[in-house]
């Protein structure tokens, strides 16, 4: 069996109390928060240990030595303010915010948890300053902080953490730019420098040069030193306090995944023949308990040095080993796609597909394996790729444009328009589409993707079901269209390979009755919803309801005809919507009532997503929503009952 | 009477084909464009001649001198190509491009005019590499057809052009990093460095620092010189020849309005005390005549001492002199907007005004003259203003958030969103919202912020229709709302003062009736459509069909009882959207009715911007897009006729 230990906060005091020399007693509390982030990583089942590890020193120090907001209180106004601008790091961040006693035990236990700690942080944490994970706004972010303390007349300082690959992003050139402009000198940025982005290395993505020279000529005080030295932290920020007439950056070259022998970037890298795999997803068993034991070993020996009593741990979770997993077994869309992708790239040469650092994750690497002078990789820079892509369409090729759609469709909104507007053909494959995985958070999640391409009146929007309408809808885009397109993609694996019938056809702005009934009508798309509707109509059937299940995975052209044929006598029609309430399937149907003379009589019934996206397993971020197959239940019979009243 | 005279193409020809020293044809060629340059805005009634002018002598150069792009025609693969990324410079390339025959005479004549050339540059005007106008997109496409190029084999360089405000913009850097780590080095970036920005230095908004050597440490190699001297411009590009393995940028001192004693930099800021007013817009008439006199009596004097005729020209237009124009009378709300701005300001406290450097067009300058320690310049960085406005709200502040809507909604919209997940309160404005005006196009006209706003689920849109409302708009924003608001802005002069009942109330949800009538209801908001709306109005009270209009300036909130009271017996039901047709009020109207028993049998029609919006004075856009008076008169009565058939 696998134990899963908390290191309780009390095991935190005691060490903390102890009269121990200062530098080593913050490397064991590093290290006590190292084991607590891996296990609540672990029992999450996803999280961020590459950069949670390679940056705790640092967050140790700071709350530890450096900073007065634990003295203070999280609320005080005069507090020092620290946030992560990656936000990735987040799990190494709870912890010590936990260790201190700030967050309480039952939330930090329940990671990327309804009602516990998301997976990119969020204010409603305590302690947390700011919502991070979407990636280069905390420069400017710690601006408007460090303005507000002025003008309010408060004191304490603002630090904020970024990442490396962030770097690639412009908007930490903007406000590079106007924090010197603005005269605002109470930042205190450090640059958590592991080196490693994703899976490889920065130098190998996009290079950033010589980082001291570009920060200096930007203006910015800079200092650098090992971000593992306790002692050369202390010096740096020492020397910060002296410097009052400039912002100021600390370059701490850090190790990603430090504290954990195989997952510390050098090695990890040879490891992986150049990929490293600890960045983001627990690890699995064996690694677990190699790595848990190798950090409390190491614990327990500094604690016998300094003649403390090794660790008290408390048991959270006794789980069977090697358990098989969803992702093991399922079908994964954006596997087919990539596949896909790479079938037409041998048969079309202009095909050009462009990534933003996250080319495993959208299933890229096998065309990029294959045609790697037909892959761009661009970086974390995700409005230089897609003005990129109009360069490249303007001149006779085909730019595939991949990203998460919460990054892609909104970071690059405008230059998606601009291109629009020249009226050349871009597919952009919006990853990671919906609500599910919602361990992640809203930073990741992608509820608003349909609504900011919705407006552009050149591009066409499809969500696929399942493999294979994904190839399908991938072969439609590139061969057929005629105008852009923008294909959402599930990232996670599909709970069940959906059915499609065996006269299955994809046609232009038509769907598919994966479930006949007479009595409703449910129209939904992709592999989430999708299974939640078929749940629901055989959960519906028990109790002598038959609810059709259509699968649409066109969601802004629609065939009117098809639609009043596939609805025949039905007067109750529901839409599933794996988005915000707003311009999604759910709009889409009901243009297509109002515009149409036999349909305009129908009701119509919007399901989908009416807040911000809740974090959480998949179930109990469905079951927030009102999503899952139960509630879908609940609020299908409540309609009908409302509707004979 | 005022004359408006061309110099045709033959001219251009004569001086060509003539015997005279390189430079000074040259030199005689760009004034000659830049006298078609003013002709052409003049005649528009607006346009860009402060960066047209700093910018001709370096275009001139490069079509006449430099570039094989006419040598060898505008479509072949081989060709060089150069494109303005910042795109305000319009007026000036265009008129290079009349002199080479390329644009012909009658579309040249009419910009900014339907069927003409648009105000910023569109890929279908005969020349044009690449859509402009939104800044800092234009090393990232020329990286796209620098790499297009590649691939394809062909020769030719690319070339383009940016301002230094642009440089403001995230996106530079991030495209400025890729391109050396892509290594592609195929591309010549030229900085039209004249040192303001829409009405103010570019030190006092964001200084840049040392240019040089921040493209020197992003790898890129540097060259400097006079970007009116067409000497050190060929010294320039022959250098560049040379450099084949790095990016080259030229940082091209020029001087804004370079050709025009009074609308030179330096002169005409000494004149503004300290504010340039000649970046857009049309000079008046009697500054028009002593620009026009002082460029041709230079030509003519050149003429001359080589041995030329004077200049023939084309008179194009007389109009009479002194017009008063709608601007001068008519009711602005964006004036109305900064006054109660400014009285907001005197008793809250809180209020902090962030802006990107559109200060006079959003209105904002009373409040940056009465609150300066509460008014906070970013420079063209939306993205690190949204953000950073983000961190004011977290510390209890009220941020006011300017720009265009074009530009806010879509540029910064991930910050938005992320900005809106902490649960703050931000008031974001969309200066410039809709369709007019419309000579500026595409890049400028803002059809799509309602949907890029939609799907935040804490976010109230609404959109005043005149000033009293704008006031009470900004009020309710400011004093009640808790949520965040989106208020859209009309920015050009009101067609009329939209009247308002006297018993006139705003009131949450709700709209206001401001024509009586009974055989059908148009909803609509804003002065632009609502002045439409009324045309029709009367249009259709002639024959008889009574239309009621109703002014509902929220578009995303409305008050279902309100409405069907409003809406009464009436069956049929028009929506009126200055946005697209996705997402707008008609999408509001729509739910509300399905949601409501009382109106689910309503019919709407929804009527809205349908393709990308149209380039033209106001009556040429709204005619194209079917919604001025008459198309709507047009449009009510078929949808009558086809009902009752």
């Amino acid at each position: 069996m696998l134990e899963i230990k908390l290191i309780p906060e009390k095991e935190f005091q005691r060490v903390r109390e102890a009269d121990i020399k200062k530098y080593d007693k913050l490397g064991l509390l590093a290290d006590m928060c190292r084991a607590n982030a891996l296990a609540t990583v672990k029992r999450a089942g996803s999280g961020h240990l590459g950069s949670s590890f390679s940056s705790l020193d640092i967050v140790t120090f700071l709350y530890y030595s450096e900073m007065n907001t634990v003295e203070l209180g999280i609320d005080h106004p005069d507090r020092d303010i620290y946030f992560s601008s990656k936000g990735h790091d987040a799990p190494g961040h709870y912890a010590v915010l936990f260790a201190l006693g700030i967050i309480p035990e039952e939330q930090f236990i329940n990671l990327r948890r309804l009602g516990g700690t998301h997976g990119h942080p969020d204010v409603s944490i305590p302690g947390m300053e700011a919502n991070s994970g979407s990636l280069g706004m905390g420069i400017s972010k710690a601006k408007g902080m460090a303005v507000a303390k002025k003008m309010s007349g408060s004191g304490g300082r603002v630090l904020v953490m970024t990442g490396d690959g962030e770097l690639q992003e412009g908007q930490i050139w903007e406000s590079l730019q106007t924090t010197v402009h603005q005269n605002v000198a109470n930042i205190h940025m450090i640059v958590d420098f592991n080196k490693i982005q994703t899976d490889k290395l920065l130098d190998e993505i996009i290079d950033l040069g010589s980082l001291e020279k570009k920060f200096e000529i930007f203006g910015w005080h800079v200092e650098r030193c090992d971000g593992h030295s306790f002692s050369q932290l202390e010096k740096v920020f020492e020397k910060f306090k002296h410097v009052k007439d400039k912002p100021k950056v600390l370059i701490a070259d850090t190790i990603k995944g430090k504290g954990v022998s195989f997952m510390e970037g050098p090695v990890a890298l040879k490891d992986g023949g150049g990929l490293y795999k600890w960045h983001a997803g627990a690890p699995d068993d064996d690694s677990f308990e190699a790595g848990y034991k190798e950090i409390v070993e190491r614990i327990n020996v500094q604690l016998k040095k300094v003649g403390l009593e090794p660790l008290h741990t408390e048991l959270l979770e006794t789980r069977e080993k090697h358990r098989i997993k969803l992702k093991d077994t399922a079908e994964k869309v954006v596997n087919v796609f990539g596949a896909a992708l790479v079938e037409l790239g041998a048969r079309r040469k202009d095909i050009v597909v462009l990534d933003a650092d996250l080319s495993a994750d959208c299933g890229l690497r096998p065309f990029e394996n294959a045609f790697p002078e037909r892959f761009i990789e661009n970086g974390i820079a995700e409005q230089d790729m897609v003005s990129m892509a109009g360069g490249l369409a303007l001149h006779g090729l085909l730019p595939i444009v991949n990203s998460f759609g919460v990054f892609l469709a909104s970071r690059a909104n405008e230059q998606i328009y601009n291109n629009a507007t020249e009226n050349t053909k871009i597919i952009y494959v919006c990853h990671y589409a919906g609500l599910i995985p919602a361990g992640p958070g809203k930073s990741h999640q992608s509820l608003r993707d349909i609504s900011l391409f919705g407006a552009l009146p050149n591009c066409v929007i499809l969500e696929p079901c399942n493999g294979v309408e994904t190839k399908r809808a991938l072969e439609w885009c590139v061969e057929e269209a005629k105008e852009n397109c923008m294909m959402r993609l599930v990232i996670s694996p599909s709970p069940r390979k959906l059915p499609l019938p065996e006269d299955y056809n994809f046609s232009f702005g038509k769907g598919t009755v994966i479930q006949q009934g007479k009595d409703a009508v449910l129209f939904a798309y992709g592999p989430v919803l999708l299974n939640e509707a078929l749940t629901a109509a055989a959960m519906l059937s028990q109790q002598n309801f038959a609810l059709k299940v259509v699968n649409l995975p066109w969601l802004n052209r629609i065939d009117n005809e098809w639609l009043a044929e596939t609805i025949g006598d039905c007067q109750t029609i529901f839409s599933l919507d794996n988005h915000s309430e707003y311009g999604g399937l759910g709009d889409l149907l009901l243009n297509a009532f109002m515009s149409s003379d036999d349909l305009r009589d129908k009701k119509l019934i919007k399901f989908a997503v009416q807040e911000h996206p809740a974090c959480g397993t998949p179930p109990e971020a469905l079951s927030y929503h009102r999503l899952d197959g139960k509630s879908l239940v609940d609020r299908v019979l409540r309609t009908m009952k409302e509707k004979e009243i």
